[in-house]
């Protein structure tokens, strides 16, 4: 049971994330790769809730995610030959189609053995994305991979990056959900907006909102042109994320002019999505999106503005995240009686909310 | 119980190797070191089935190997010197002789505790190596250890190398004994012996053939010098090899002119010998001999081949063998139940022989 | 049980150190750094005994050492700000008094939630070092610090320094308590004092001391000109060792023109005082003082004296003590039935009192 201190603002049953042991949501959607990170004709891999994944593309274009590992002796099929829409182990010379089955065994007669198949992942793209259900594929359901419309290429000019953080995925949604860590840690974006603004939590289902603003902040030349703020004059900020389980969130990030309505802003969406690859590792994909409407200044700024954002999630979050990792030594979280601060109710609801679904799922499993 | 899927050449009763948990045989001759690694005047070290062994030569050329663990404060003996026939602990100089004894102790009254002693391994010097027995030295016996007839520098030049590959040393039996990888992984080598070849497995007491022979086969550049087949000429192919417990394979690859006898052809033998270092690592001893007949030109080209193996080996067969173990993530290889092809056999009969050897051996431990 | 085999000079009840696998003394002065390391307006950090420990300078100069973890999210208080005397956490800014206490909350309403509090360690200043506690606070007295005069900057010039090895602390006892491998590992300060020395051991109380000397011993020219022995003199030498839990040493090395008495040579004495960081590393702290009445030239010989232990403390000693402690491979010392040499006597009978002391703490804990 946790022992946490809450302090006013947090409910006391909040449960253990971990109580089960079970460190992942598997009927899930995560990110496997951003669109363009998979190029055609290329072979391409990444280690997904601890399972290796290969991704490529058909002729058509159409992605595919297949387990990484040959059912005969366990080589990584990356390391083979992409032919057309077929895999060919590096190995021992195994074919696999795009739907993880054996086609062509070049030993013996040729017979094809039953158990010659490679798990097939259930895979989306959308938003710039592809998406991949590590879970039962009769319950892939693309209708609830949560709405990023301003992931959409369509629409927006999307500038997108990824790392990898040498920690448990959970430290990335507490560190989003709270973002008063930008007065601390991020010179860069910092306004006064922890000490003199307002914060609201909100759970609407499974999805956890949390809002952040200020009025009359007094803003650094670098916010300043941002919300293009006219020199002299105060603006009203605000910093609204909306998460989804597992580890996705839409960050709404906005000024205007002291007073004016946000309607006469500007607000810049971003994407903090985040996909564990172990338990202690956790790849991170952002996005900063800018509207076709702008015309070639916005793919130009789409670019620039997603490049500064590496530099403080890069030197900043990255390894304040990774201390944090190490200072908890594999202790789980509750464990640890953490100091609950008013600032922390969304990161609590969505560790509630995120250990409700792991124990739901744990439940139903057969 | 293995479940594995076996395609008709693969008898069902195959047994997990590491049904025991046992990993290692010990009662058996493993390569220690090529004899010239071993030089008059130092100390040379090298960690045997997860034991620190201590190797050199007396004055007189024998070789000798010990406990690397002094039994006084458990300093490495090879951070200390060789005096003589005699080492040095570098530490607080105990000494010990060629047996393991300890003879010297500069301490107090000089008193030689009876426990004061390393342990002293077996070893013989045969074939261009030295044979080193991890198991009851009452049970070493020289004639046990398999002949590698085309290693003896006597009648043959031999041109040596050694890697550390950091792999399960089994991995390396399945390598070895099926070589239809070759095709896959080694263009310079690669033949269609696979696909249009036929291989043959067979069991005689504990040693396991595996043999692979084509007819009519087009060679490419490199494989028609190797065999001296004339331009425009068809070849036929073989590669058989001996295996012996628990990793000690004899490879003779060979080509003649389609249609005349093997022994008007080129046959060149190799020596793929491999001891674990831990669980989780191997040291790989590989070898090529050329008759001692052929002159001078016999000892350039033997240490000329060895050196083209040792390209693929490092970039080809090392990767994917470290890649296929870290892809089994800690698994023994039975309970990932692989899909067993035709040209799995030899491999298969290697795993279940030496399981039985291990298994033999536990039951008969006191 | 040990099984070892005594030689004679040592008591056969001896008992194993990690019996209750309980590693550390807790209730002791440990060295948490040397005082010259934690400077005005900086934070330091180290770890001890596993323990993240933040060690920091208030504004008049007294050294603080508190948990170096927030107990709001983990994150370690080096990576933020010193003001004043408060230190600020840099992930979300609660603010830390040198109490430990929490004094500063920036977000919502600002209440200082009661748990908000680091651990404070208690620590003094003396002996050039600051010395923490690491076990109970309300136990934590300075009387029991062992007596390190020859520490003390009023009287002495301190050359100090520190490194970390990768070895249990008590190897580093074994090493200190039985200095006959200085003519092994040692050729600067070789002499025959092992050979053809005596050496005592004794224990009072608590304290071990180990005692090493030599009558008409021919010196090296670096320990002639050391000792002020003429040329063409032989001197007499010793080493004396005191010992006190749970690591810390006070060495007394000094030489005379034979046959006059001890009053008359040279004594330089020596700390060796060691703090493990884990169960498998430890900070080594070292000094070596000359007498202030030396003038500017004792200040210079300190820091160059200090630097010339260095070099055999990195190149000789860590290397060989890291070697042993891989080369026991994770077994506790008796386990591995040492063979004891009658210079083991001291170094054995510390074992022994360091394992009672952590058995009657670990029996005596609530």
């Amino acid at each position: 049971m946790p022992s946490a201190t809450p302090n006013g603002a947090v409910p006391a049953e909040v449960s253990a994330t971990t109580a089960s042991g079970e460190p992942f949501l598997r009927n899930a959607w995560y990110v496997a790769a951003w669109g363009a990170e998979v190029r055609e004709g290329e072979l391409f891999h990444r280690t997904i809730l601890g399972e290796p994944v290969l991704l490529y593309r058909k002729r058509n274009g159409t992605p595919v995610a297949l387990g990484n590992r040959c059912p005969h002796r366990f080589a990584p099929l990356h390391l083979g030959k992409l032919r057309g829409d077929v895999v060919e182990c590096g190995y021992h010379g195994l074919q696999f189609d795009g739907t993880g089955a054996c086609i062509h065994n070049p030993h013996g007669g040729g017979a094809l053995p039953r158990a010659a198949r490679v798990r097939l992942y259930p895979l989306i793209e959308r938003y710039s994305a592809l998406w991949i259900w590590m879970g039962d594929p009769e319950r892939a359901n693309p209708e609830v991979l949560p709405v990023f419309d301003f992931l959409a290429p369509e629409d927006w000019f999307v500038g997108t990056g990824q790392m990898l953080v040498g920690a448990n995925y959970e430290l990335e949604n507490d560190n989003i959900m709270d973002l008063s860590h930008i007065e601390f840690m991020h010179p860069l974006f910092a306004t006064e907006a922890v000490r003199r603004g307002k914060t609201q939590s909100a759970q609407e289902g499974d999805t956890v909102w949390s809002r952040r603003f200020i009025t009359e902040d007094e803003l650094n030349p670098f916010l300043m042109q941002a919300f293009q703020i006219p020199a002299g004059q105060l603006a009203d900020r605000w910093l609204d994320v909306r998460w989804n389980a597992p580890a996705l969130m839409a960050l709404y990030t906005g000024g205007v002019v002291s007073g004016r309505p946000r309607s006469d802003g500007v607000e810049v969406p971003s994407a903090h999505l985040f996909t564990p690859e172990t338990q202690s590792s956790t790849h991170y994909f952002y996005a900063m999106s800018f509207p076709r409407a702008m015309g070639p200044a916005g793919e130009k700024v789409a670019k620039e503005q997603v490049e500064v954002l590496r530099g403080p999630f890069e030197r900043e979050d990255k390894p304040m995240i990774e201390a944090v990792g190490r200072n908890m030594n594999g202790a789980a979280f509750w464990s640890l009686q953490p100091v609950l601060l008013a600032g922390d109710a969304a990161a609590v609801k969505v560790r509630r909310v995120l250990a409700q679904l792991i124990e739901a799922e744990r439940q139903a499993a057969p």
